[in-house]
C-alpha cells in the first residue's frame, strides 16, 4: 500500500459509476492493487474574493479561444489560471478501498415516477413503514429528542410533548453560510410516521409548528420571515416527523424538485379542503385517501419490494 | 473597438451580478472603453469521452495536493490538463456593449416566499393577470395554436377545441439528448388563465389531457410513461393555461422546485378532495378559495406593484 498519492496515480478505471453535467462531477470506479476504489472529481467554484482578475491574462484567463458572435453576443473557450495549492481547479475524493455500499451510493439510479394509491399505500407501503420503525430503528430520533445525543446541535427547543419540536442544522449546511441554510425540524410526538397520517384535526398543530419554527429561525438569524422555504419529503428518508427549512436562495436540486418535496403550506390547505368535506359529509377524510405522486430511484427497497413487482404485474414480495 | 479578443481583455471590473457556486457560474459586470459589458464564465463538465484518463498526470489530474485522510476517505485538491482549443477549463460568453435590460437579467434577484390569499388573488393579482392577458400579449400564443408560426416544431396535436392541445419542444431543450427532455404542452382552449381558474368540473378534462401527453410523449419518444415528469407552473409565465414535460432524470433546478412547481397529479388530487366537498356541502369550491404560497423575485411586477407594498403595510399600486 502505497502513499494516497501514489494510490490515486495507479488506479486503474472500470467504468463510469455517475456523471452530472450540471454541476461538474464525475465519479469512477476502478481498482488500485486489486481492490475497489471510489473516485470523485468536483470542478471547483469560481474564486469570489478576486472576481476582478478573472479576465486578466496572467491570473483569470491564461488563454481565450473566439468561439462565434453574433452582433453582441460573443462566446469564447478558455484557460484559466491554476494551482493545486491556493488555486485548485478540481476537487478529488478517493474512497479506497471501498465496497458495494459505496459503488451502490455514488452510481447513479434510473428513478421512475410512482402512483402510490390509498390501496397500495395500505397494502404494501405500511407494512414497509412498519419496518423501519421497529427494532429500534428510530432510537437515534429518540436519542435527539431526549438530549442524549447531538444536543451540543440544538438550536432551538419547543419542549411541548404534544406541539413542540428540536430544531438543529442538516449535516450537509456549513452553519456559516446564511443562502445555503438548512435546518431540521423533528417534532416531539411520536405518533405521526408521515404526511400519510394527517387529518384536519392536526391543521392546528401545523399552524402552531409553521410559526413557531418561522419565528425561531428568523430570531436566531436575523432573516426575514419571506427568506425561509418550508417542505417535507413523501417518501421521507425516516419516519418520525420532520421538516425541512431551507433559504429560499438555495438550490435544493431533487431535495426540492415537486415529486420529492411538498410545501408545508400546501400540506395544510388540503387539509383545509378536507376539513369542509368532512365536516359537510360526515366522513373523516385524511392524507391516506390521496393519491400520491413521487419519484422512486431503482435502488429504493419501495421500488424493489412493491412498484417494481407491480409495474410488471407481479404481486409485491415485502 | 478592438477585436472581440482585445475587448476582453480590457475589460474593467465593476461588480459581480450573480454566482452559482453549485453550477459553477460567475456574472460579472464591467466596462469596455466606457461601454457596459457583461462576461458570464462557466466551469466545463469533465469529459465523458475519457473518463480514464482522468488520473494520468498529463492527460488528468498535473498536480495533486493531499488535504485531508481518514481511514479510507481522502481529500485532494488538485489541477488538471486543459486546452483553450480542445480542452477548456471554462466557457466565457461577453455581451458587449449591453443594455439595462441585460443587466438586469443576469444579476441576482433577492427572492421572497409570499402567501397569496384568495383575497390578495381577487383584489390584486386578478388585475395583473388581466393586464398580462389584454392589448395581444397572447398572441404568440394563439399563432402557435392557429398554426401561424412555429409549426413545424410541434410533436403532436390533439386539434379538439377543448379538450385538446398542442405538443412541442421546450426553447431549452437540444432534441437530443433524451436525459434533458423538456416539453410544453399548450391547451386550445382559452379560458383557463392559470390553475386559479380550476374547480372540480374541470377534473376529467385535465385527467384526458395526462393520459394523451404521457401516451403521444412516450410513443414519439420510445419512452417509459414513468420517466415522465409532469407539473404546472403558479405563477406562471404567461396565462394560457400550459404544463411542462421533463425526463424524470434531468435536474430543473428552480423550474421544478416547489414554491414555483406542483405536480399536474396534486392539482387533480386537490380538486377530488373539493369535489367531495362540494358536493356535500352544496358550495362551490375551486383553486381561487386556497391560499397560494410561491416564490417571487424582487424584479417581478407582482413583487414591485403587490407583495413589496403589502410586506411593508402599502396600498398596492396595481
Amino acid at each position: 500500500m502505497g502513499t494516497p498519492e501514489e494510490n490515486i496515480r495507479s488506479f486503474k478505471f472500470e467504468r463510469v459509476l455517475n456523471q452530472d453535467t450540471g454541476r461538474k462531477t464525475l465519479n469512477l470506479l476502478g481498482t488500485i492493487d486489486g481492490q475497489y476504489a471510489i473516485i470523485t472529481a468536483e470542478k471547483t467554484a469560481f474564486s469570489a474574493t478576486s472576481p476582478a482578475t478573472l479576465v486578466s491574462p496572467d491570473q483569470g484567463l491564461t488563454a481565450l479561444n473566439l468561439l462565434q458572435k453574433n452582433d453582441i453576443y460573443h462566446w469564447f473557450m478558455g484557460t484559466i489560471a491554476q494551482s493545486a495549492a491556493d488555486n485548485a481547479a478540481v476537487k478529488v475524493n478517493m474512497i479506497y478501498p471501498c465496497t458495494d455500499v459505496h459503488i451502490k451510493k455514488y452510481s447513479a439510479q434510473q428513478l421512475h415516477m410512482v402512483v402510490e394509491t390509498p390501496e397500495i399505500y395500505d397494502k404494501y407501503v405500511l407494512k414497509y413503514i412498519k419496518q423501519k420503525t421497529e427494532g429500534g430503528r428510530l432510537n437515534w430520533v429518540y436519542n435527539i429528542l431526549s438530549h442524549k445525543e447531538e444536543s451540543e446541535k440544538i438550536i432551538f427547543e419547543d419542549e411541548d410533548p404534544k406541539m413542540g419540536f428540536i430544531l438543529l442544522p442538516d449535516l450537509k449546511w456549513d452553519l456559516v453560510t446564511m443562502t445555503t441554510l438548512y435546518l431540521s425540524v423533528i417534532v416531539h410526538r411520536t405518533d405521526i410516521r408521515s404526511i400519510r397520517d394527517f387529518t384536519p384535526a392536526h391543521i392546528p398543530f401545523l399552524n402552531g409548528l409553521r410559526t413557531k419554527v418561522l419565528n425561531a429561525v428568523s430570531e436566531k438569524y436575523s432573516l426575514s420571515r419571506d427568506f425561509l422555504k418550508i417542505y417535507v419529503h413523501y417518501q421521507p428518508s425516516y419516519y418520525h416527523f420532520h421538516i425541512h427549512v431551507v433559504h429560499i436562495s438555495h438550490d435544493m436540486g431533487a431535495s426540492a424538485s415537486v415529486g420529492k418535496a411538498i410545501l408545508l403550506d400546501e400540506v395544510i390547505q388540503v387539509l383545509e379542503v378536507m376539513k369542509i368535506a368532512q365536516s359537510a359529509s360526515g366522513k373523516e377524510l385524511g392524507y391516506k385517501d390521496l393519491d400520491m405522486t413521487y419519484t422512486l430511484g431503482e435502488e429504493h427497497d419501495l421500488w424493489k419490494k412493491v412498484f417494481g413487482p407491480l409495474s410488471s404485474g407481479a404481486e409485491p414480495t415485502i
